[in-house]
């Protein structure tokens, strides 16, 4: 008799196996809060790794950290009129503090542009304070009625940027920056996952925003997920906020303005783009452990091979940890790391010692073979960057192939309902066309130029819809 | 006619100086909501390495990182009846959820011993999962009447680290090692802070805890700051939240707990030790920037000499950056870096370059002398660690020279109120006098043991009370 499957396949029902996933890799439980999580260790390793890469992008592209309060007057909110409207039925409000009822309630910020341009006004004198490059590591609460962990919570964690230029074609050439040489270079060299870089239409912008750039990712069940977005503002939030400086010619001028964000969902991406019946597949310059190297048996040989092995992997410049937790059975442990997603797994038993081999099992294409212990240290750099190659090949060739080419309105939504994106010219959809894909449960995900390439505008020749079902 | 300082000098009015610091050092603004504070670049900077130097030891002591939601529910709170008498009168209440009034109104966490406890409840199940040592990065929310910028804030940024124990002495030795390892080694090797370390008496304990081990600091105008605390719980949260494990003899146990924390007010203790009337002197061990290369005027050969320089002491091993702002005054700069604390300034100009100097201004101890460029990458290492000594040197020798050994209340009273610290036998004082201490606006910081160690129990005989006013 066959063992039951460790999780849900997902063939049978992908929420599911997403969910008994979340739960059994130990990433996250829901919080007693509805709509809020508690990301787990191994969760939470994800996210410091995510960030420490992230991190270092976004100082190489001149941006510095610093952080603004999580309470925002409400009165703040309203000044940028898109933007309120768009973010009012989301907010959570505070009335009451110190044991009583605050004269103006105060919103728990749902993003931060209000506030921070608040400070940007008062920082921000001439020509030469700007470019101002700001970044922030924060959490943000927006209330959320149909929560699904990491994807849409109420409150998530993130980084945010802001940004103040002197002229529209800087913060346009930054925005696109961020967008391209953070966002972009980060999902497909580090987490593998292929991309597609967009702009939103204006149905889909952010509140406020003149422009959004994006990058849209194909899930395992063909839906799209909004992956990291970066919005030119223009001078709405200066103008809201006074937000001027003194041009070099001695005028008073309103900075042109960029945000742009990218949050814990992108744990939930990971897991939708590279998992597997099995469990999570992490990519290998992601994984804070790339090799485990497993005693198979408590034997004091075989403990000793394990942290012999593993501080020469270490010196090799692996990130290796040894599992010699021997009480535990050893198919136990083996069905954990492979739902933790581990890229290598070294199994080391008192019959390899005699040999001097060790089992390879490789949980990114799969299999295991005996390979001599002495050759681990050089070969397993280069089968972790295989690994890594593989698995943004797999998720580039999944949306590819489900990615169709349609002429119009009807096989758009036959194509995104059936699982898979449909490409349209945006010029036979339109936003009346856009407006109507609603009632189909399916949106334009971005808009692409001919070329691939991200379009200067909405109607530029040439455009192409991508359409699709998105969580 | 002298220029006017820069700062108000702190023999006249030591809080405003701390202010004026804080403000034109470019550490922080106050926010828009009374307590709140925007943590600026240079000020997140500091709590950026802040973060690395207490991340690598704290996971070094075997924890790991998670994160646990903002949100609790306002029940959670009264679970545990000292913990909710604690915190009650500073809790934020959000009423209001998705343009909503919530059913059960929910508190942002002011600490997160309650919520951590209701999901140890679930992960814990045997004696295997213990110990548990979880940590978190995170912002909590304490309503502030008196607010002072990073002292006392009603937002600020902490870790917070909760574990779980089988035993008593187990969860005993954990916050001990936690208190000696991670915080005072941090706070003397890194912050080059002299700490007194002891046990809190029964009166000053954290809400909920059976012991609450403390660092105090000595500031420069003699009053005492709490730097960080490390809590036994024993089982108060555990009966509270039912957190029971199987024991080894199959018997259900209730867990033995600690927490522990440090906040963003480490940066205003760091400014109130080593600040002097020119700004802020930042321990080289902690300075994101350590040596900052400054050319005095624009001109191709100087600007040259600069970058090729600070490559070079990179190399050497320190963070070095160029300041070739040349379109700012010279002045202008170096007060700024004098503001900003940064321990070794280069100053390079065009005479310089003919014969091979450059000027060396050396921060902490003060004083500037021509140097060889060559002889640069080889002296400022060492130049920098004289420097962190030099700092904990005069940290530790102000504590000496204003601490006094005292026999009666009254005497203690005399020393603290005169701006010192007051040693008197725990004995002459009591919980009884400790209660009139209040009167005069003094408390007991800690109790320590005759040879400087952490007391077993507050009434452990030669405990001496360590008595003074404090922020």
């Amino acid at each position: 008799m066959a063992k039951p499957p460790v999780l849900t396949p997902r063939a049978d029902d992908f929420p599911r196996w997403y969910q008994d996933l979340i739960n059994k890799a130990e990433l996250a439980d829901n919080g007693p809060v509805r709509g809020t999580m508690v990301i787990r260790p191994y969760g939470y390793g994800l996210w410091e790794r995510m960030q420490q890469e992230m991190d270092a992008r976004i100082k190489e592209a001149g941006a510095q950290n610093a952080y603004f309060p999580l309470f925002i007057p409400q009165s703040y909110l309203t000044r940028e009129a898109e933007h309120v409207e768009g973010f009012a039925p989301e907010l959570a409000v505070v009335t009451h503090g110190g044991g009583k009822e605050l004269e103006e309630p105060v919103v728990v910020r749902p993003t931060s542009e209000t506030i921070i341009n608040e400070y940007f006004s008062k920082w921000v004198q001439s020509y030469r304070d700007l470019p101002l490059l700001i970044n922030q590591w924060a959490n943000v609460v927006r209330w959320e009625l149909r929560p699904r962990v990491f994807l849409r919570t109420t409150e998530f964690l993130w980084q945010e940027g802001h940004t103040a230029h002197a002229s529209r074609e800087d913060a346009r050439d930054y925005a696109a920056h961020i967008h391209r040489d953070v966002y972009a270079d980060f999902m497909e060299n580090v987490l593998a996952m292929d991309v597609v870089a967009g702009r939103k239409t204006v149905r889909e912008r952010f509140a406020g925003a003149i422009n959004t750039l994006t990058l849209e990712g194909m899930m395992g069940d063909g839906k799209a997920l909004q992956l990291a977005t970066s919005h030119e503002l223009g001078q709405n939030f200066a103008k809201a906020f006074d937000t001027r400086y003194l041009s070099k010619d001695g005028g008073q001028e309103y900075v042109w303005q960029t945000s742009w964000g990218s949050t814990t969902r992108m744990i939930g991406a990971l897991v939708m783009t590279h998992g597997d019946d099995n469990g999570l597949r992490v990519p290998p310059r992601l994984a804070a452990v790339q090799v485990v190297v497993v005693a198979v048996k408590e034997d004091e040989a075989v403990l000793a091979a394990v942290r012999e092995l593993a501080d020469r992997l270490t010196k090799a410049g692996v990130r290796a940890r040894v599992d010699v937790r021997t009480d535990t059975p050893f198919g136990r442990r083996a069905v954990d790391w492979e739902l933790k997603g581990v890229p290598v797994r070294i199994e080391i038993g008192p019959r390899d010692l005699a040999s001097g081999t060790a089992m390879l099992v490789r949980r990114i294409p799969g299999g295991k073979e005996p390979v001599s212990v002495e050759s681990l240290p050089g070969l397993l750099p280069g089968v972790l960057e295989a690994d890594q190659a593989l698995l943004l090949a797999q998720s580039r060739e999944r949306r590819i192939s489900r990615t169709s080419e349609v002429a119009t309105f009807d096989e758009a939504v036959e194509v995104a309902t059936g699982g898979g994106w449909a490409r349209l010219p945006w010029s036979a959809l339109g936003p009346e066309g856009e407006a109507r894909l609603g009632e189909h449960g399916v949106t334009v995900r971005c808009l692409v130029a001919e070329d691939g390439s991200v379009p200067a505008a909405d109607d530029s020749p040439g455009n192409v819809a991508v359409v699709a079902r998105a969580y």
